[in-house]
């Protein structure tokens, strides 16, 4: 099966690469290093049996730009199977959902502020998503490794389904009233992060139990989608932490 | 003035380049935009004398390359003035300063959340330190017309100085005791936000009154340097509001 080229793909990047090692889901069919790391493939062939290599600059231009921040390491690994939202366990993390987001920084932000401040997954529409590339894997620093990127058919379908479930669905909104603060976040929750200057669509909005905003200094504008989606996850760990 | 290109650059990206425009410290020298966005130029008309041109693809490529996210539209304007420590103004806002952090898209984040949750400026060491670049501008979201990025020749010296005049210094360390919510952050603070993966450096870390972590769910590492620095600063809001 690993003969398939669509079963696998390039990942760069030191966290990026070391925890995909380390994840079972995943099998390492390749580890390449610049001459100046070959500590790191040393260190890593007690995690992975995979074959390793040295090579030169080339190698990374040629598979991924002359701008990839690739910090000289690079790793060619078995893509992660498909998570469904069946899937998922039945606890109070919240899940992210991603309403137009497009750019893969800031998706690949999410995902790591998703796996520091314990949401459960990450959720995107099928349509007018980018697939999970390399510069996206290596922003999230290990993150994809143990949060699902959920790609679903229809986003507010999704919601509903889970308000069927007992979740409350929450929407970062810069005209709402309220605070996300003077919500309480206990419980089962869905917080919906939509694009940078649009927000969530109308249909999106219109589905959601509460539309919050977050606090700012002055008339200043606002966050960048990753730059929210941090925040909101920090506000929902203290207080489901009680701190 | 105006004819020494030094004291010129380009900008691009619409809120960086309509913040730049309405900002009376600088001078416009010139407006740009693709055909799809000549209501953009319209719109500035208003608040900008400058002239106004429309120009194709090519312009953009030519002079930010082919990565650049620049929608459309850009603007010919006089530098900022330097601005230094002792022209800031003598209230409760916190002073963020980065140890290591050379990344120009990091730079850019942690203006707009200083923007977004109050800070007074971003300080960085003149070494090593790159320059403000066009897409740290865009990054910034039109947060460089508001707070003020200060360079100095030795941080830890402007620490010191800081302290004398009554600033508590707090730095963000993952090894340290405390997380960040257990300290009373209302007063003068300076917060040192270190390079990801190294930290600060043992002489910034030594002159902190306080280090402290940021909270997370588990055992996955830590946020990026931009992510660190805007829950930072919403936890200073926070407090400062008293909210």
């Amino acid at each position: 099966m690993l003969n398939k080229k669509a079963d696998t793909m390039w990942i760069y990047g030191k966290h990026a690469v070391a925890a995909a090692a380390k994840n079972p889901k995943r099998t390492v069919v390749k580890l390449v290093a610049l001459p100046q790391n070959e500590d790191f493939l040393t260190e890593l062939s007690s995690v992975s049996k995979a074959k390793q290599e040295i090579v030169d600059k080339n190698f990374f231009i040629s598979r991924f730009g002359k701008d990839a921040i690739h910090q000289g390491c690079a790793a060619l690994v078995t893509k992660l199977k498909d998570v469904y939202l069946e899937d998922l366990e039945d606890d109070n993390r919240p899940l992210v959902f991603l309403d137009q987001v497009a750019d893969p920084q800031n998706i690949g932000s999410i995902l790591r502020a998703a796996a520091v401040f314990g949401a459960k997954a990450v959720v995107l529409p099928e349509m007018n998503t980018p697939e999970m590339t390399p510069a996206m894997i290596k922003i999230a620093s290990g993150a994809v490794e143990s949060v699902p990127l959920i790609k679903v058919k229809n986003l507010v379908q999704s919601i509903k389904l889970l308000q069927q479930q007992g979740y409350w669905c929450l929407g970062l909104d810069e005209r709402a009233d309220k605070q996300i603060y003077q919500i309480d976040l206990k419980g089962k929750f869905i917080i919906v992060i939509g694009s940078e200057g649009n927000g969530m669509r109308r249909l999106t909005r219109d589905v959601c139990d509460f539309l919050v905003q977050l606090p700012s200094f002055g008339g200043f504008s606002t966050l960048n989608a990753a730059q929210a989606a941090t925040v909101s996850l920090y506000e929902f760990l203290k207080q489901n932490k009680g701190i």
